[in-house]
């Protein structure tokens, strides 16, 4: 994986042009978020997805790319004083801590905004069909928008009022965090020219992927090792927030984890995949992951 | 221009489909936004720069209406707390002071987000070429981010420390205001396939549109109708902000507007743009606006 994650942090570095005339500052912010480090698991789905079909890395590049620049801008607006004002992010000072908040907001917007810049540069430099772009655009638009991420974001922070029922945060998860992760899948394939057929097994493989990332996280958050994670354990139940294993236990929430691993598997291997061995793998690390 | 600002408003308030899961309170904060009036410069620009070539106003709506989000957007977070901190606009209260700062965050980024959405659908709905499509995202990413709006909009930031030279001016209304001007232009002329000369000529145009339309509110700033623009006059020199009558006096100012009214008019006469009238008449206009 970690071939990958360097060809990423290669693509970001590079990803706005040295001759665009960017305020200093600006350009400063946007890099300090983008290179904070972190997983690397979206464009890590995006260039496995794109393989998993026989497509190029290379042309799956601008997309990974894109998918952490939104990734990346929702983390930094998250951290706000007005949204979850957190001081740390995998160890280092937030965006508004080191750029004051007006910059943050607007290192944010940059990102997403060149996002979709990134994205058509798969098309331009890379030879995906102007069609498929076109749907990469308007899956990005879709689920990191009001009906995705954003929605997401806006109902977990409803939410914090006081969630009542599992159903609600499967919602919020399903938007916050799940969308992102489905939009990686279809664009890897769409970026390999996927059939109709091998893009519902891709959505499918993603929605129980994402589902089974965030109970784990839940878990994580509660039974962690401190130095792994890279925060503070236990930090959901001092915020109070509402979490899986709240509603089914931790024991139920590692089988409820289990059954959705296994399920996005099998959506993979029945769906006419030829090389699903990356996304099996990445489904099995996500598991059995201790950070 | 009356009936392309109805088509407008009816096409933002159709924009986000009625199916989508969207929170409730974030679709009421980004419908208030949009709906907070406005002259509709920009979505005007997009359809009168496809009519001019032939093209219709149909296949121009999507674009216009995801111009006007954008402009939108970039208003919501501008008034915020940590930037311009305003509390009314077009008197009207601010998002955050309606929906509070958390929420005008995350509407910003929704309606910037899903701009990128309404932009795909000129070509999925009204059949304008996918290449088209593409170049329309590659730009509005463009100068509406990081080297475009958002760096502007830094630098206006930054400028508020003491701007020492009209060429730093420039800089900032070139890339705050100007470069979404451009962006409108050049998208219209897009959906109706403008040839690469056309498109130079609407760029020219536009750039010398965006310069003249930010001298006149500098000039309405200072000599304007309060009741006609709807906000003070002479917040410019409360905020202690450079402007360009500071530099060029009012008579100057008003000068360099009329030499860029004609600079603009004279790019669209020369540039073999088939139906030029409406742009003539909209340079006009905004010449001789009092608001």
């Amino acid at each position: 994986m970690n071939e990958v994650g360097r060809a990423v942090i290669s693509g970001l570095t590079s990803s706005i042009p040295a001759a665009w005339e960017v305020p200093e500052n600006l350009r400063k912010a946007m890099e300090y978020s983008l290179m904070a480090g972190g997983k690397r698991l979206r464009p890590l789905l995006v260039v496995a997805a794109a393989e998993a079909l026989g497509g190029s890395r290379e042309a799956a590049l601008p997309v990974a790319c894109a998918v952490e620049m939104v990734h990346t801008y929702s983390l930094i607006h998250d951290d706000l004083p007005a949204l979850d004002n957190d001081d740390f992010r995998r160890g280092k000072p937030t965006s508004h801590k080191v750029f004051g908040e007006a910059m943050a907001i607007l290192s944010g917007d940059g990102l997403l905004t060149h996002a979709f810049y990134s994205v058509v540069q798969a098309g331009s430099a890379h030879g995906v069909p102007a069609e498929n772009v076109l749907a990469i655009v308007e899956e990005l638009s879709r689920f990191a928008g009001p009906a995705g991420m954003v929605g997401g974001q806006v109902a977990d922070m409803e939410g914090e009022q006081g969630l009542t029922a599992l159903e609600q945060l499967r919602f919020i998860h399903e938007h916050k965090t799940g969308d992102l992760i489905v939009f990686c899948l279809k664009a890897g394939g769409r970026i390999a020219s996927a059939t109709e057929a091998q893009l519902e097994a891709l959505e499918r493989f993603g929605r129980a992927l994402g589902h089974a990332f965030q109970i784990q996280d839940d878990i994580l958050d509660l039974v962690g090792d401190e130095g792994k994670l890279g925060k503070k354990t236990q930090s959901d139940i001092k915020q109070e927030k509402v979490t899986y294993p709240y509603f089914l236990g931790i024991d139920g929430s590692r089988a409820e984890a289990d059954r959705l691993t296994a399920e996005a598997k099998k959506a993979i291997q029945a769906g006419c995949i030829p090389y699903p061995q990356r996304l099996l793998e990445i489904a099995d690390f996500l598991l059995h992951r201790d950070h």
